[in-house]
């Protein structure tokens, strides 16, 4: 369900393309939070201290398969006694913060769930290695009397993807999502494409997102799927996305198929 | 209330100083909570779902003068309905993760209370005004007029400044105390030190922190009271904390502190 902001007055309008664009497939918010999830692991959990008060605290998180995050928690700590008295949790994973952006432009996806311990010793065998794969300083207190790892299994899912995108998931789709390969070397690819090559992304904007009056074009992401555009036209500035003709499966496959967009765009 | 984790087997040892050693003051929890809430201006929001269930979001946040932090948020949003329904709230306010870094190294802390609506124009105003001097990219939705102001009344406050390092703070203690002024350029001061000062931090280990057979000292953190060092030893290697004579008051004061402090370690 999308609803406006309640706006004062109108709000800000870009020019619409001048030809017909076909626009590229983007990342389901199930994808999204998959990709955030395996960006990094550190995110904040709220659990519910002694007196029902929400409480938010710094977690490591490792992920099984599925994406459920594996915590490890100590009962010295506020967070781990509380996940023993009430299962009810979820976990903050954001895209990590650069100070030179807008927070609020920054990806981010609530997990909410009940925290559960690993059922049996080949459970917690897959739990600790997951935790340990994404946390290796845990080797050193994982196996202390006072942590304990705790598995969160999702029940709901809100991706926020920035201003305007957003967009719930369910939990069977997240479990079944992949998180995008090329999600490392996407910030790199955009710079190397607005450094290097701002004659392609014209050309792609112009052909391949319809604005054939444009005369600038940033890329201000990049994902499997294709690539977000900043235009600028003599009518004003407009956002537009052209995807890839095959989404990008290999980590390092980003190049080859900008490459083959640009062809595309130019032929 | 310390307690120490239930390791099993011996825990990591230290060599003890070989001379008396004044060691310096340290940052308060409540200077620590005030210091991290200086330094950012994004941090976790839990609030409570309508089911109960604690609900982490990520906010911007600017600080009324005692601390209390000042939110922006929607009710088109989920924490920003669950604040409308249920005042309880906590906010999670960690150092900016450097990946490179162990993230349980991170200082974090937790900020619990009632948020509240400022009562009155003249307090709307105030908490408005703190709220854009922090995220100044607020001003584009701040009088949306689905977006409201909630200052956090903070009641309880938990810090952790690393493994091992954590303490409560009261909320008196945390309303009076100061952010301390040099912590932005802390970072460079410390690799200042350990690229071109090293002979400096050896003879501030030797003759301020006691210890004599210091081969080797690095700078692991330096604030407004002094600074710690990483000592190697024949003996094994030791942390350590030398203070400055007097707190710096200064933003750029560290510099010259830590020549005062050098000059002494060689007289």
């Amino acid at each position: 369900v999308a609803r406006d902001h309640d706006v004062p007055g109108d709000g800000p309008s870009a020019p619409p393309p001048l030809a017909p664009a076909t626009h590229g497939r983007r990342r389901t918010a199930a994808e999204e939070a998959r990709t955030l999830l395996a960006g990094t692991n550190v995110g904040t959990l709220a659990t519910l201290s002694d007196d029902g008060h929400p409480w938010a605290s710094l977690v490591t998180f490792g992920a099984l398969q599925d994406g459920s995050p594996v915590l490890c928690v100590s009962t010295l700590a506020e967070h781990g006694r509380n996940l023993e008295r009430d299962a009810r949790a979820s976990v903050l994973v954001a895209e990590t913060a650069d100070p030179r952006r807008d927070p609020l432009g920054l990806g981010r996806v609530t997990l909410a769930g009940l925290a559960r311990r690993p059922a049996g010793d080949a459970a917690h065998d897959v739990a600790r290695a997951a935790h340990l794969a994404a946390v290796p300083a845990a080797s050193i207190y994982v196996d202390f009397r006072d942590f304990s790892l705790w598995v969160l299994q999702v029940g709901r899912i809100r991706w926020v993807g920035g201003y305007g995108r957003m967009d719930s998931a369910t939990a069977a789709d997240y479990a079944t999502a992949e998180a995008d390969p090329t999600a490392p070397a996407a910030a790199g690819a955009a710079a190397h494409l607005n450094e290097d090559h701002a004659d392609a992304l014209v050309a792609m904007a112009r052909s391949l997102a319809g604005y054939s009056d444009a005369a600038r074009a940033s890329c201000t992401a990049i994902d499997r799927y294709g690539l977000d555009l900043d235009i600028e036209t003599p009518r004003g500035r407009a956002p537009a996305r052209v995807g890839f003709a095959e989404p990008v499966t290999a980590p390092l496959g980003l190049r080859a198929a900008t490459v083959a967009l640009a062809h595309r765009a130019r032929s």
